[in-house]
């Protein structure tokens, strides 16, 4: 298949967030050739596909291209001779991330999908599907890249490059556009006259902002939005706003991600999740609400563009990076991004071969980070810290051993070690059998050995 | 001075565990050429010394031996010429760590005097003495060694050697002795016929065991003592001994130390120390406790012996390695021993520069520690994380930055991050302000600022 | 000084390149708001200086601009306020490169003025008057970018950033842009549309090649320009153009630059020099032949333009990347170009703290190399022998310990170990004692106890 | 088999070494509960095995000892269930190092059996052979030690380790022992009062010298070995005894081995090496006779212990290391030794998973060598070029690639680039078609294409 006739696969093709693609593809049809555009879903998925499958059809249409869309649960068929695939799956679909929050909140634990217990629990259902899908693809498309946006996206992008051996992978995520935009912003400066540098892994990143003078602007930009007198405030609608605390901001020396508030005031982030939880309203089921809410409107027939209420989801520019970063590839476009990519030394900090997230120009042959070199002490433990967890969580993830998974719950910095961290892998694996088959003997034992443990997860699952 | 008649200096003479030293010379009294013993204090432990002076006297003197005992309050006359100096005193005394623990479980938060909240305050107390004993040493004793056992040992050692300057630092602890009579013990083998190897650092290290046969016994060993069928035991005397969780240690495939438990099993060690905080009976305040009864008996004018009450203090076989250490310098004995010092790549994952905990022959020029290279993830990014953790805890004790501080706070794993993090730093502060020079500008401001933190302080303080 | 009116500085002014320059100027002059130029040299250098200035300044008239050519002996003075200042002079002229080259060949041994011995003098020549030139800078003008293309550059710019803490410093060399020119010629595709990455230090670098289809193409190119059915052929005045062997460049897997010829046919090369010694011909005979004819050419007061001949000199490019350089620094350009910089990492088998020769883009506040990772073995191993032997050249430069230079001769690869390393050293002392103060008590010990030595040097010096 | 009726087995059992393997059994009788030597050999070392073979049998008989010794040509047989194994083969017997020898030598390059031309073709030779042993040793052995002293003993021992995945190897030579002699003799103290400890390569190590009362000896023994008014002196038979010079290895600041000759005094070893060369008396000629003289003595039937004539051969003490080493692990033993063992970042300047030489005890489990950290710049270069071509050349034999063979010869700093090194690997090709079936296409490419060779190796051969 010649690259001027694209074929663009999307795994989870039902997603929510399909819309925002489609319209990513059609802002940008003068670099994409495409000629088909595949949404593949499972069949639990099959509803979801046909009404956002028909929404992407009216899109296509209403801009006056001839590009194909297809629907289809053959996953094979859909990767015959792929270009491009983006993954966008969720193992178990929002009913999982409720339970991934729910479990540790019944314990006053942050479940946190991306790094904490849930995001753990998310690998280990995801590493397995995204290993099949690379077996596939393989033999299917030996050439395609594969752009994952699928959470938690620093380990599910470590594990098909590192594990799965697909070397042609990027993985993509929405937050450092937003602290991108944000600095811009507080500065007063065009975002395209700044340069701003990230290291760190997904979620976990920190970043340096310059001017076109050649200023550090980073600690004026501490300042001005982690200062004494600035309001909280935050670009992303995943996470809550809670204040950082300015000096250990300013000692720091570079700015943090969103996400590093649930290690830097754990505290404050935990108080609000519990308080959530209380009222029932804990982030995955406000998604749930928001995208039942959706799919009602991408089923009017009418609608056959992005509806702004999109962007309420949460993970708003997720897609449209994606698109960028196709496009970047396709055209050898050299876009300054921030993706999840092979470390090869970029971070001397973290394992040769491990996977960070860093910015630099997407090539025609990928992206091709800056240099960043180490990080101070503090930064440095902390992100190593993360990744020794992140490693064992793969491991977990692929062997299904309970003794791993144990220790990735144990080492990990926003789940209590000890009696908390086993209460919380017996409920969560009894929670999750149906997508676990790996850790099937683990869950036998557990549900042969605690009865309490099956009782208290049956009740709590109830009270959803 | 030769080293045929040999000066041996305690700094914090006064110390009760000085009869054990004593003991440790006297026991070595053919391979420890001495000559002058000085025990050395300050003024606030004054009666201390003179009591545990006199009975150092009578030890000696009931051994038959014609070493001077010289108790000073001048440490500069003390240092002059020393052959070996040997610290372990405590800035503040045991109030001062009663200060360490009460604070944080006042707030349900673990206090550790070695590495959590308490224990980065007691380096806040203890570095810039060192540094100032290094000073006075460079001068006095050029070329005397400098045996360090005050808490919290790897940071003190770290900056005596990295900031100091001074190399001939080794630190010493008695956690891995304990470990290593306990793995004899277990197997039923005579311990000089293992081969132990630890790796990590203070308070925070990993052993592994092999037979005379070749064989590892590493597996074997974390079967017999952290087996589901073992019941909970624990060595030592400072730290409960809750159970650690056997598939967790299994899937480690190293032995932890004691001290692990406080971030492995977190959960039980908090439960345990809120219930002894409640009842008011903090480990400080036993210690203090112990301490008057003991020197109740350095009293009697016929006590010529180390009582047995002594091995109730907690720190036993402290002063004990300590001699051991001297008197393989002193002979080039090369006895095989655990000892903070300088990296240089022993651990790979840690900076060259750092101080570690390893294992390795004492030669008459110091630690001649054994390779080990690298741990596997889970537990390289732990104690990488504790590394960061240590070497910003070291900074903010040398600069008295406030920052600093925080960020050290903020990235300890035992210290919840957030705004408690920040409570517990300011409450503190002002809690330790007599000892905390570096520190003034701060804890002025907190004073002026914030009324409710002195009065709380105020509150505690009176009810301990 | 604002930024607006620029001065730019130029040590070494007088050289023959100096037209270039001021052309690279006039060419950029919408991205320039250059105010002053100052070309300043020594003594020495004062006839050339007055030639080539007088010609500078019609050349800026010719263009019809404003800008100031200031003429100066007095470096201070020249320094005060600039915003850039290049370096391109040359201890002891065009006559030290002749003693550098004839001295070693007279013992049948490659001088090679950037790594070989003679590179070893340059830079014990050179470094000591770099570092008095940041003095100057650190007083005179704190903020400017030093831009170095003084040879060795690669050793040059090591000791201006690590030794003199000039973090402003950049190097160059115009190696790489011959290579990316040849890469875009034989693949026939236009050099914009190639992503090229070299990696390496000074003069000795490799680099990777890919298409804007993703493709690599650096296996096809080794063919092409050194497959065995291709004639030997260079774009580098400076190296004779002997062919690489086939089958070592493809087993690398990377293209060599022209340099690697003195390493990888190391036989050829020496037979080539030694040829053109006897002629009277060596490269730095042949150099000053050509440059005469130059300030002939540059005395003419109608010459207002760069006479094509310069492109003789073998240094073309050099000065035009100089000028690239600092629009790129002066407008946020991010031209993707070839510096040496620090290597915090780039590359990680070299130390963190050197220089190192990297692909990125020149942003406002410097270059930001794309990460390169490690090498293959043959390459990492050859490459960190080379860094090795700069280090301890730069050691030895800054001492002028004379162990250090007779280290530095031993290991580098172009210098047969022993007895005639220490000749060549020796005798190299003697030809060039006037520029070498730091090195003036071996040289009168060497002139006392080894009057053959000396004997020698005059004899050869004589016949040059 | 149990571990107290030991099965030992020589590969290359009719070496001129075995008498000093036997002596060294027979010396450690009490430690070594020997119940079967095995000595095998192959066809063409048949009838050496036999007198060498008989002489053994008289050697142990006139001990006393029961111990069984059995001759054999099957490998098979005598590995199995065999408790060590030692290797001291020489694949093509002298006469391919003779061969190894006379080709450079025949251009006026240095041969050198271990690490230059010579060397990298034994290792051709030898590292299929010793990975078919491990195959072997897999299936009859798989708890055996491999003791290999089999030259090049750095290469062959990283290619069972790391190709071959057989850990319990240990690499054995005898340059160090001699060293530590004459530090000993030198400083005038007993060799156990020392601590020396040893990094490196094979044959390319340094050391450093502390003594009893914790003063480093080392550059005392510089003066007193290779000062100014010191005789040149070696302790090696193997190698010519030139001085070194005296201000390179007082800034080296370590103590060079013998082998380090053909690096820093490569001139001076090379016209002595030619001049051997040109008499017909090279070091593997001289051998040659030398061991057929042993076997003369060797026939005698009353020859029953060691003859005072083997210590002529060049590797004496290497037999009695391997006796040691085996004694050591079989009894906890804990000697000190210098042994080929995995990095694992003992030198954190190779690659961690390369075979290093270095001290440490041999324990039960193996070597465990003290930590060494990194280099000084001038011995790190150095060293990581040799091991980039060891790498190189290990990859060569393994592949039998022409062009990875032509890359270790660029890049070996023994061997001139270029033309050189191609026509040098040309020729040992063809001369040692014989044992290098691996290479058998390019040796057929070289025959048909370049009479040329074909005729000037025969040439040479003859002439031998």
């Amino acid at each position: 298949m010649s690259r001027n006739a694209l074929k663009i696969v999307t795994i989870g093709g039902g997603s929510s967030y399909t819309p925002e693609l489609i319209e990513g593809y059609i802002k940008r049809q003068d670099q994409l050739p495409i000629k088909e555009i595949w949404l593949v879903d499972i069949e639990a998925g099959k509803e979801k596909l046909e009404i956002v499958g028909a929404m992407a059809k009216r899109m296509v249409a209403a801009a006056g291209l001839d590009w194909e869309v297809h629907l289809t649960l053959d996953r094979r068929e859909a990767l015959k001779d792929a270009d491009y695939v983006s993954t966008q799956f969720r193992v178990g679909l929002l009913d999982a991330r409720i339970k991934d929050e729910r479990v540790p909140l019944s314990h006053g634990v942050l479940g946190q999908e991306t790094n904490g217990a849930g995001g753990m629990f998310k690998a280990f259902r995801t590493i397995p599907v995204i290993l099949g899908i690379i077996k596939d693809m393989e033999e299917m498309c030996p050439n395609a890249w594969l752009v994952n946006f699928t959470n938690p996206a620093g380990m599910v992008t470590e594990a098909a490059i590192k594990h799965g051996g697909w070397k042609k992978t990027a993985g993509l995520c929405n937050v450092p556009i937003g602290h991108s935009k944000q600095a811009a912003e507080k500065l007063g400066v065009p975002e395209e006259e700044l340069f701003i540098k990230y290291a760190g892994i997904n979620h976990f990143h920190w970043h340096r902002v310059w001017d076109k003078e050649g200023n550090e602007r980073t600690d004026e930009l501490i300042d001005l939005i982690y200062g004494p007198q600035e309001e909280a405030d935050s670009h992303l609608k995943n996470i809550h706003s809670a204040p950082f605390h300015y000096e250990q901001i300013k000692d720091l020396g570079m700015l943090p991600c969103g996400y590093h508030r649930y290690y830097y005031i754990e505290d404050e982030m935990l108080a609000h999740s519990v308080e959530e939880f209380e009222k029932g309203e804990t982030r995955a089921q406000v998604v749930k609400a928001t995208e039942a809410r959706l799919f009602e409107l991408y089923k009017d027939p009418k609608l056959d563009y992005k509806p702004k209420e999109l962007e309420q989801r949460g993970g708003t520019h997720y897609s449209d990076a994606a698109c960028e970063l196709i496009a970047s590839i396709q055209n050898d476009k050299r876009t300054d991004m921030v993706v999840s990519t092979e470390n090869n030394g970029t971070i001397v900090d973290l394992p040769y071969d491990c996977v960070v997230e860093v910015s630099g120009p997407v090539t025609s042959h990928g992206p091709e980070p800056y240099n960043w070199g180490s990080f101070p002490p503090a930064a440095r433990g902390l992100i190593q810290g993360m990744k020794g967890m992140e490693e064992t969580t793969i491991r977990a993830a692929i062997t299904g051993d309970y003794g791993a998974a144990l220790q990735a719950f144990t080492i990990n910095p926003l789940v209590p070690g000890g009696t908390m961290a086993k209460t919380l892998l017996d409920e969560l694996l009894l929670a999750h059998e149906a997508h676990l088959p790996q850790f099937a003997e683990s869950i036998k034992r557990i549900k042969e050995t605690q009865p309490e443990t099956v009782e208290y997860v049956e009740e709590l699952m109830k009270s959803n």
